[in-house]
């Protein structure tokens, strides 16, 4: 039986690692128990973002020596999700995902779900698979087993997924060119859209929201009508292989947390954030008081442009603008009209929601504290 | 006696003026009525934002051909204030100021006060006046001018003051150099934070909020404490002097229209604008609902990041981010904020709140229609 | 006979006319003998660069209140070809080609050439047509449009090709879309790339470079191996049809200047830059001096990121950089050279040379002063 | 004696040191000798720019595993200098400074001067001190420091002083703040530039380029008659100390290497680069030939935008361009117009030269193999 304890923390810099040092240190996280830490970092979250690396540079020599391994072994237990971009007011920060055997759930009523997560690891992927069907396949294979680390069997029970996968650069490129192979599209900040995409429908496959044989690599990054409401994906420069972090609900957890989650349908649908929040525990009619905001761990939101160039029918500027990436505008505005509510900057906004729910919108996910 | 109309209309690029064209077109408005046109435009806000000074031709050959007058008498006449920046999911609009003589009030209730408007304009400013003392005190004159031209003899009824006001650039530095003067500051980005500042001040003097000897060159853009709590100034390249246009209440106005406003406190604060729709009329209890908010003409705010690199003590890279300007990221935030309550993106807000409302903060104001 | 003038002329913001104005005064240049203007605009040269439609409605409105006519009339009599982007040291300019009727050629030797330039148009474009081959042919039947209008019946004389050429925009995407079409690219940013260079080969189609039956909508921006070694393609936001300007030499001109062209291999082609100058008949050993560089009237050259991501085996950081777009890089170093020989950062540099000579470099064209 | 090399290695990420690993594996370096390393980044070079401090701390790493040392000791030892931007064509690479004892000089002839090499560091600085006076003295003590370490008495026989120094952040001033202390600066960004004068000022002022007496707070950063013609300053948000390399040539040097320097007067002095490979020994008339150029190991350069806005008269836009910093853009163009004569990209050029070479231009110094 597992409890699973979610910490967020800020961060000052990619490598500030001072808050979970002094936990450490402090005895409330032994860092052999964390199975997970995924960040919000502050670069641009695009092609060239290393904030990403530097972190998970960083986070692989303090547990490296915290637990007397290697690197390597570190990267081999642990998921590092690395996901750049905190524009406008987001505040960059850890979340620490720690999960103890324990004897038994203490009070908690019996049949009362609270939060599970588990870990799941696909293999390097080559340039040419990267937001294609062999890598929908190889993350489906992956979640399940990240299902299975969790202790999750009923695909309903799943409230969030988390992966971090791989990009082109023009490196990789070269590389696939030389070996005679295509690549999915040339462009590499483009190709963060497609391995997103192609993460999440290998989530959708796994949790039975759509059928493999659905799914052509034509379609990926082209029928926005095919998504999962619990993806979340970002695409980073600093690995080649796909990293995965399942939460959900279960019985057998002796979590003090549970998780709920709903899909926002376009990025200022404030509705859905509460009805998430009303489906991770909280009590309210209208808006949430502030005792019921002080329950909230963290909420966790994907955000992406519109690719009408719209948002309930009135213009923006986010496709057309070339100064600034989409993807960082419209982190912006999610975080926003989440902290409006929350009162609170520091919430986890990913970007680029490629078939991570409807063209515009995306999941978005409450842990709170159980009453 | 006057009737104020303020027409809100969508804009697919900075020369598209056929929403303006149809209405002027249909008898809707008559183009001798405009006294003012203040737009949202997709530039970057900066320094280098050639949108403000395109719609401004643009607008100003329309008017010329449709009234017979010069293109200098147009821009005499009417009052042009282009806001550049309309990040996250804003949506680039005009808003049209429309005023004529009527003969009584109709059916509107003696007391009850509605919206008025006026403009005024001061004179061309040399490069090293800009961001000091002799702008604050220009200003505060022609703000009293464009009070008198409102029909307002209360400050108390001013709800908001757009201005529009000039900026340094290398040109006009080296100008101010060559005949032995110095300038405010000599960042021509920076340079747009102070002549914001001042014009802001010159509002606070002109209503009485800050008497003028409180206020020194030294204050400006220092003394964040100094403030107005209805003024909204935005710099541009295309433009040498202020341009001024006042909104309030009044008995004697026949508008449709209130007007209300109140202060965000920082970036996030939904509050704020509540109070803000309520001070305009709206009736609602946490949250205004679809009809309520169908009465809302436009809502116009101003955006800042907070001098501390905090919102509600979380930290956030705004101002550390070298690739995208803070006043960019605030716009997209305090944008998203009001249109998650709105349900409507395009609504008017304006970057760089320098002595317009607290550190991090800004003005809000509603215009509404009357029930 | 014609005479062909180029005057360059800074410009000190996108609707600074004053040079050009001031030689339509003193009499130097007769509105009615313009046949082009080429301008190097101070935006960001991608899609939300406004500064060209600035330029454009500026000159327009000059031109048809000096000539008596419309504005509509101006843009089918002059070609308006507007390139966005002046990075690093590049000096926002432009340059007016001025054709007169002359009874002879003067002290000019016969068989002697010299610069002649004449004009052409497209159709309008629809969305789907853009970057594919509906484009291509199009474009190489204006293109003879223009030879004829230039005098000049051997394609080898031709020298340089100018093509201003439309984008897509989100807006247009969707025309296409809800007509049940399909566009060659839904990135309206690298529609930039796919309409520069359906344009280019359009160009080496009429000059018999490549033969028609050589090309298809699969190659268009995939086969670098096709280009044109005198096209040089803009794309831009305010039009939807090409404008081009041809410019060679003719033994029929009687044109003080004359006009020669080399190709750079990569982008710090140094020697290709030389070569040009030669060609154009300046004359020096190894590097020419301050009076032969005297001669020169503009350097008209392209500039783009070699897809492999490097230069001469050397690695850098242009495609992978999010912040800045490529293009913006790419200009910024041509310019750089051609500068450090020319003494003179008021050359013509255009980004984003696809199908404009190989992989990497680009054409680079000299004007200058016959001796 | 000291024998000195520098090893110039690609890099493929900030923290791709494959090429450093696999010189030590072969025998070729032993990291023992290494005494500096200066790395050239693919940051934006800004405020926000953790490039380098990945780089650093993988540059710990590896060195502490290596040396069995701590990653605290490393940085005591090696003088770890990351600059951030390789805007336009250059090359990310890093330049490992390697010096170790030797019996005697070879066949080197006595009398003939060779490159050296040396290291200092100034304590932390803290806010307040930044940009000012403080900054100034404590680097000249360090710079006379670095010299000592080379073995260099003369100040004619320096030819270089790179020097990594901190910058302001949001927190930094807020901290300053908090102690009731003043700031040279409140812009972060702009902070960078103060870093890097007075730190340059230092320079002079331990050359003897400049007294102290003629150096004052009001003057650095405003007063550029000021500056040195060998400082080459960099700021990163990664230290609170200076790092200090200085290189020059000695009678009493082993190494095969020699270093000259010229000072460029703008951003496109291609004569000064010149000029500068002459005084390290390249022989040639007007251009190098490739032998010649072969024997270059590097170039070095600074450089910065005009403040006067123009280069030779001619404008640029540089300043007023508020999507692009200007040191970004200055960077690709000295990098370009060196790599155009070398043929190489990668060849290390800084940005922001505050009172480093004139207004506008930047110190340049060349490494070279004797013949």
């Amino acid at each position: 039986m597992y409890k699973v304890e979610v910490h967020r923390l800020p961060m000052g810099a990619p490598d500030d690692l001072s808050a979970l040092v002094a936990l450490l240190d402090d005895g409330t996280i032994d860092a052999g128990d964390i199975i997970a830490i995924l960040c919000k970092n502050e670069g641009n979250g695009c092609v060239n973002d290393f904030t990403r690396g530097f972190t998970t540079l960083a986070v692989k020599v303090l547990l490296s020596e915290r637990l007397g391994i290697s690197r390597e072994e570190v990267a081999r237990r642990v998921a590092l999700v690395m996901s750049g971009g905190t524009e406008g007011v987001m505040t960059p920060h850890m979340n620490v995902f720690v999960r103890r055997q324990v004897a038994d759930r203490g009070a908690i009523p019996a049949g009362e779900k609270r939060l599970t997560a588990g870990i799941g690891f696909t293999r390097d992927f080559r340039p040419e698979e990267l937001g294609r069907m062999a890598q929908v396949r190889e993350v489906a294979r992956a979640v399940k087993e990240a299902m299975a680390d969790a202790g999750i069997t009923d695909p309903a029970d799943v409230h969030f997924v988390q992966i971090k996968c791989p990009l082109l650069t023009a490196d990789r490129i070269e590389d696939a060119h030389r070996r005679g192979q295509t690549v999915a599209v040339e462009d590499t900040y483009k190709s963060m859209g497609y391995s997103r995409g192609a993460s999440a429908l290998g989530v959708a496959v796994a949790l039975g929201e759509i059928p493999e044989s659905a799914i052509t690599d034509e379609k990926i990054c082209c029928d926005w009508g095919l998504y999962s409401a619990v993806a979340s994906t970002s695409a980073g420069v600093e690995l080649q292989k796909c990293e995965i972090i399942v939460m959900g609900n279960s019985t057998e957890s002796a979590s003090d947390l549970v998780i709920g989650h709903d899909v926002m349908q376009d990025a200022i649908d404030m509705q859905a954030v509460l009805r998430a929040m009303r489906c991770a525990g909280l009590r309210f009619d209208v808006l949430p008081d502030a005792q019921q905001l002080s329950r909230i761990v963290n909420v966790l939101a994907k955000a992406e442009a519109s690719s009408t160039g719209s948002v309930r029918g009135r213009r923006n500027t986010m496709l057309d603008d070339s100064d600034i990436n989409h993807t960082r505008s419209a982190r912006a505005v999610v975080n926003a009209v989440i902290a409006a509510i929350t009162g609170d900057p520091m919430v986890y906004v990913s970007g680029g929601a490629e078939h991570q729910g409807p063209d515009g919108g995306g999941p978005v996910a409450v842990i709170a504290r159980a009453e």
